[in-house]
């Protein structure tokens, strides 16, 4: 095969930008060469020389011989002009703006096929792990059933260093900063936007059907309290926030929320700022894969596959959605839950469909039982409650396979 | 990109066999069609009608409409005549024979050269796990540093059944069997030489070098012992039968040898007939791929999965040994140990480099240590003793990040 000579046009120089610069002038056998970085800031100190800086776009969008824009930028609405723009000026593009790739999912595709050239994200979602590229290619012909998992690096990180050493939840929040592995704005992570964000874009090229991330109901972690962790450790769990989406009576069912997990599960041994992705199909069955989910040179590592991949004209060929099954997204799920609060709470066994029980102590209390999502969602909103889904990974009807979910 | 129209001639028609016959036909948008079988036994009731069998294996070599022969006989010899008239008379090959392809990998690779066709394996390597195509695609350009885990399904099933559910190790050889995983000749799975079949292709695409299986060091599980359970269940520990290989010193250093894995590692929460494969890179970092490592499906999937690449032509570029780093292979490896064996034994301290120590009971003794690789190979001959790695998973003189495989 030809591999073409590749000249890149970088915009934003942050950790994934910084990490895809190292990346890229450690490794061999990849002829793509960075002419160009286009940056907002003007006063910041950098680690190349001025004259590789740039701060208009159009330095790069209008340069003929850049073959390929990396959008590497936090913003989502200037990331989807730069790749808009970019894509018609005849430019493939690799970006990990999981927010952006989200929000625009269907349009890039209809953008892609109406220039003909690719936009490929692995970066975007689970960092180095190369889900994306596995599903397009290797799952092609498999009838995938689920997809699941730990989808963001920060908030695992978080939760490790809270359960396991005990830390503050802000002072383990100060360290996923302090390491890069944070969102800019940390509420996209605690709050589970951020994987849900990679979410929706796992469903598109699993399911083939393309969902706004406003549709899927996303839990995050921050109000689970010292009691929560208590009863966990207390009853052999630990606590992840777990990212789902699967088939089930022919619709898509999806959300993002905290979740129990037995101590001897797969997933519990996915630390710090590890990410793990369950994929379920009807030939291959369980497949698992584990990688880091944050940081510059993992993300950076996924770029730089992209971009590779660019030297041999790859591009996503969203076979899934050619095939068209074209699937309805639904919210209507039953999911067993532990909703703790304060005593004195409003909350009364009436919001359960089947309620399993209950018990109170020191001023705190919990009711166990089946919620329906919509429901849930609107109980996490209130101040002081904490909702994590119960251990049993499997939904109350969902059928007995997802049982052994444990590898046992 | 252009799909061609696969017609297939498939050798054996085992589980593997069967499998792939029913992912094939349940499967959409792959077109692929088996037009002739070739089996050995002509008394055996199949599930087929007998036209599409032939005992004629020159049906389908000779028939210039069979563009794509499916190895999955169990002979490695006659499988590499199979593969080698197939690609003599135009046609790719997908093999599952991991014997025949890690004996004959470097003649497999200048035959695909020479008769510009394709041969691709990636159900010979853990079942369905894509690890073949992950290290050709998507780890092309990170520098790879080391390859491990859970190669064999059949041996991880007897050390579960047997660890979790105090099974016979007969009982659950049976069971293995039962069940499809083992090879026809069990010794192959639990003397771990089908481990290191598969070893020795993953470290062709790892590392970019073609090594004989017969000079990596291979130790069984048969001789695991009452004891050793006992002393692995008194320090939370578990054993599984462990495959490695990676760089030091400018060398490729491997292995396959049961370990000790503490309770709480990634590793030990794969179960039964999962495998495990963990990558390290320089960029990606920490990589674990999970999935089923025997099984007609699983395997059949894999399989399924090699033949939709070749209707895109694809095939294994073996770009780490085009990047031809080509660095010698090693036994010269110190790996710590326990030794356990009947008291009265002639072993000795002074059989250790670094003699930890030892101690006695119920007729029973134990030493632990560092042990020169081939020494340890030596020892495990002897009768009644048993040879497990010690569970830090890092060599001696490994380089600190390896302390840290659990993900902690």
């Amino acid at each position: 095969m030809e591999h073409k000579k590749l000249k890149l046009g970088l915009f934003g120089f942050g950790c994934v930008g910084q990490g895809l610069y190292h990346v890229l002038n450690e490794t061999h056998g990849i002829k793509a060469e960075i002419k160009k970085i286009c940056v907002k800031n003007r006063d910041k100190q950098r680690i190349l020389s001025n004259d590789i800086f740039t701060f208009d776009k159009n330095e790069i969008l209008s340069d003929p011989e850049i073959n390929v824009v990396v959008e590497l930028i936090d913003d989502p609405n200037a990331a989807f002009e730069i790749v808009t723009d970019a894509l018609k000026n005849g430019k493939h593009v690799v970006t990990a703006n999981k927010r952006m790739i989200a929000e625009h999912l269907e349009e890039l595709y209809h953008l892609q096929q109406k220039y003909d050239r690719s936009v490929l994200y692995e970066g975007a979602v689970c960092g180095s792990i190369p889900i994306l590229r596995n599903l397009e290619e290797y799952y092609d012909n498999d009838l995938i059933t689920s997809i699941e998992g730990i989808f963001n690096g920060s908030t695992n990180y978080i939760l490790t260093k809270v359960f396991e050493e005990k830390k503050s939840y802000l002072e383990a929040l100060k360290g996923a900063q302090d390491l890069g592995f944070a969102e800019s704005n940390p509420a996209l992570d605690v709050e589970a936007f951020d994987p849900k964000f990679k979410l929706t874009i796992a469903i598109a090229h699993s399911f083939g059907v393309f969902i706004k991330p406003e549709d899927i109901i996303n839990i995050g972690i921050q109000k689970i309290s010292p009691v929560d962790l208590k009863y966990a450790r207390e009853n052999n769990l630990t606590i992840k926030l777990v990212a789902r989406a699967y088939k089930r009576d022919g619709k898509i069912l999806a959300w993002v929320a905290p979740q129990f997990i037995p101590a001897d599960h797969m997933l519990a041994s996915v630390r710090n700022e590890y990410n793990a992705v369950l994929v379920e199909g009807a030939f291959a069955e369980k497949q698992v894969f584990i990688g880091k989910g944050a940081g510059g040179y993992p993300t950076g590592s996924a770029v730089l596959s992209d971009i590779s991949a660019l030297a041999y004209d790859y591009r996503y060929e969203y076979k899934k959605f050619a095939q068209g099954e074209g699937l309805p997204f639904s919210n209507e799920a039953l999911v067993d839950v532990v909703v703790s609060f304060s005593q004195g709470s409003l909350i009364s066994p009436k919001d359960f469909e089947n309620f399993k029980g209950g018990y109170q102590g020191n001023g705190h209390q919990y009711m166990t039982g089946s919620v329906k999502l919509e429901k849930l969602k609107a109980l996490s909103e209130w101040d002081d409650v904490s909702v994590i889904l119960a251990p049993e990974l499997n939904l109350v009807s969902l059928d007995k396979s997802k049982k052994e979910l444990r590898y046992a």
